[in-house]
């Protein structure tokens, strides 16, 4: 790496830094000041930011993105607006820091409780969406933390604007603008700076792709909250209800395909495979989604005289599709679904259709993944369905925040102690 | 590192996972069992330890050892009992794992938990001190977790013998006897091993002094629950009792030095420094505690006429002693103790004597530290006097557990979701 740009994450981490602890006693009120100036400016320049992100956006054209690019980076009067309510909403949203649990007396006299504080610094790496450079440093600043943006170099320009949007914000209201800083370089190396200096940076929340996150990964010294991949599977009982099994199962797997809490594999148990699976892959097939099978899901539908049914393979079921593709397995009873599960699961999400409790009291208590359901779609797993208000990302961890991660995710429990002059013997 | 060593390890990290998933299932009350059938195991073999222990030992003192570290390896009636007793405290503590706080119903209809759960596999890195080996087991166990131990090569007969005991009592009750696994070899590259195979371990928790902490720091990609060093601080504020500041310092530096909650550094505000430091530093000196002073503080003491002060050194702010040194500075006002703190702490553990409300709550809210306290003694931090029961390491980290870490450290919270059918619309 050049040694610039090495001092150039330096300044930033070490500003960072000195920023985090005013941001760590900013009122709750001076914090959600500065979140409606900055919705305000937001509002205030939308032409401004328009006009930038046009030039970021003829530039990835000329560049040859795909339209999905495209789309994801060019920022309409629509999207601006729902940056601007985002902001707003987040002023709604209760602020974690400084609450103390009930203090406890222990044996000694002494009064034992914890309170909730900010991390510090946290560093975002994302790719080119500016929407993340709003919403990303207002759930930052609610939770009284100050954040390093570094997001997909194609989007600098626009980044550019919303950081200074955002610090002519934190100005306005008295708190320091390097609580909100943008790493201004589209150089590589500074994602490799960003991800060791753990002097600097308390915790990493990479947004993007797989491949992103693998990378990071690899190098990361600092810690992530992340999750690399969503292999969701529903496990349709003996014991389901098959109305219920068929309008979950649709829903979790069509409802939108690109998420990662989208439902990757169907597990159906044997005994229910020929009451469930014809009308449910009925409306897959209606809908365009491909289905890959073992031999005994393709008996039950042939049998059905299901047609354009693909073969799956061993990779079929470690793949995260996130696309009109379905893999379904046929097992014979519910320690084959965990088992599966545990094998080729990613620990996001995992739902059981069952009115057995029994059956749904042991899925839930083994199945180890964040976000364990009975009877519901997995397209649940999410901050704002889980009530969160606002998610930062989704962690399929186990160590620190697991599963959609909110304002506490980007917090800390440390311990107070009351005491009274006492004294250990 | 030798292939052989890796393969070694590779087939523990598979057995521990494989043996993790049962453990994470068994029952309350056939861990209790397991605990107390080692319990029992440990005092009737206590003769046969002591033997294979005599065995290290001898080889320790041949290897020109010093006394401290022989103390710690060797085992004796007395500190086999206390490991028996040890098992039967851990059996007294609640079992945090299944726990499952009280449903929440969200919007969609939805109801919305978190369970407690094992992390899975934990990693323990220890020095020569076979009690360790019973003690971190006797919680990982309890914690529904498998585990990895890997103790200072000088006592690896004493381990193995006390792995053998914990896996009688582990199959004595039907638990997997791979649940509890030690490294048989003195080769150090399994600790290289250790500390990155992902696959196999969720988290390292290292025991020992900073040079092995910070060694494997280095290396490590396996997430670790650890603490490089306590640079306790103890700041008298302007608005302090005299006599309780006097007590409660004496007792954080001189009740034992060498725990990492002990206090190093002194703080003391100088419109009290002439009150409180002839009659406090007349105690250490009378204990034979060095003291290391800046100016002001020197003036303070020499106009009482002291004598054998040492002028404190940059570097003698960054000091853990563990030992009866103690660093004395003399601070303008609040701000200036808590930027020292801020600058030269560890994040451990630091306390203000004051009866001044808004400077306690002042103090509790901007120190940055796993631990805050308010006229107590900084040797409080502890698992033990924090009522966790036990303790299995301190962090000084912000992620995951802070502080005294006791059995919850060892687990992690998952979601559950409970539906009725719900899809999202």
């Amino acid at each position: 790496m050049s040694s610039s740009i090495k001092q150039m994450m330096q300044d930033i981490g070490k500003r960072a830094r000195s920023a985090s602890r005013a941001m760590a006693h900013a009122s709750s009120e001076q914090k959600n000041q500065a979140l409606l100036h900055i919705a305000k400016l937001v509002r205030e320049q939308s032409a401004q930011i328009q006009k930038v992100n046009q030039g970021d956006v003829e530039r990835a054209k000329a560049g040859s993105q795909d339209a999905a690019f495209i789309d994801r980076l060019t920022m309409t009067p629509k999207t601006i607006e729902t940056m601007a309510l985002g902001l707003e909403q987040i002023v709604s949203l209760e602020d974690p820091i400084g609450k103390i649990t009930a203090l406890k007396k222990q044996a000694s006299g002494i009064e034992l409780g914890q309170m909730r504080v900010p991390l510090g610094v946290i560093g975002i790496i994302y790719e080119s969406r500016p929407n993340v450079t709003i919403d990303a440093a207002a759930l930052c600043l609610k939770s009284g933390n100050a954040v390093i943006l570094r997001g997909g170099s194609e989007a600098i320009d626009s980044n550019t604007v919303l950081a200074q949007i955002i610090q002519g914000g934190l100005a306005a209201t008295g708190l320091p603008t390097d609580a909100v800083q943008v790493v201004a370089t589209t150089d590589r190396s500074a994602v490799g700076e960003m991800i060791t200096m753990t002097e600097y940076i308390d915790v990493i929340v990479p947004r993007g792709g797989k491949s992103l996150i693998a990378r990071l990964m690899a190098e990361a010294r600092v810690p992530m909250i992340k999750h690399l991949d969503g292999i969701c599977h529903t496990y349709i009982d003996a014991d389901a209800d098959i109305e219920m099994a068929i309008k979950v199962c649709d829903n979790a797997k069509t409802q939108r395909y690109a998420p990662c809490n989208a439902m990757e594999t169907l597990l159906v148990n044997k005994e229910v495979a020929s009451k469930v699976l014809p009308a449910l892959c009925k409306i897959y097939q209606d809908k365009g989604v491909e289905l890959r099978v073992d031999a005994l899901t393709r008996k039950t539908l042939e049998d059905a005289a299901f047609k354009g049914l693909v073969d799956a393979k061993e990779e079929d079921w470690h793949a995260e599709y996130l696309a009109p593709i379905l893999s379904i397995k046929t097992v014979s009873d519910m320690d084959e679904a965990m088992n599966h599960i545990e094998r080729y699961g990613s620990k996001h999400t995992d739902a059981i259709i069952t009115n057995n409790k029994a059956n749904a009291d042991r899925f839930l208590r083994e199945v180890d993944s964040a976000s364990v359901m009975v009877n519901a779609s997995t397209r649940f797993a999410d901050g704002f369905e889980y009530g969160l208000g606002a998610e930062i990302g989704i962690s399929n961890d186990k160590l620190h925040a697991r599963g959609p991660v909110g304002l506490d995710g980007l917090t800390s429990l440390k311990y107070i102690v009351m005491g009274h002059g006492e004294i250990r013997t």
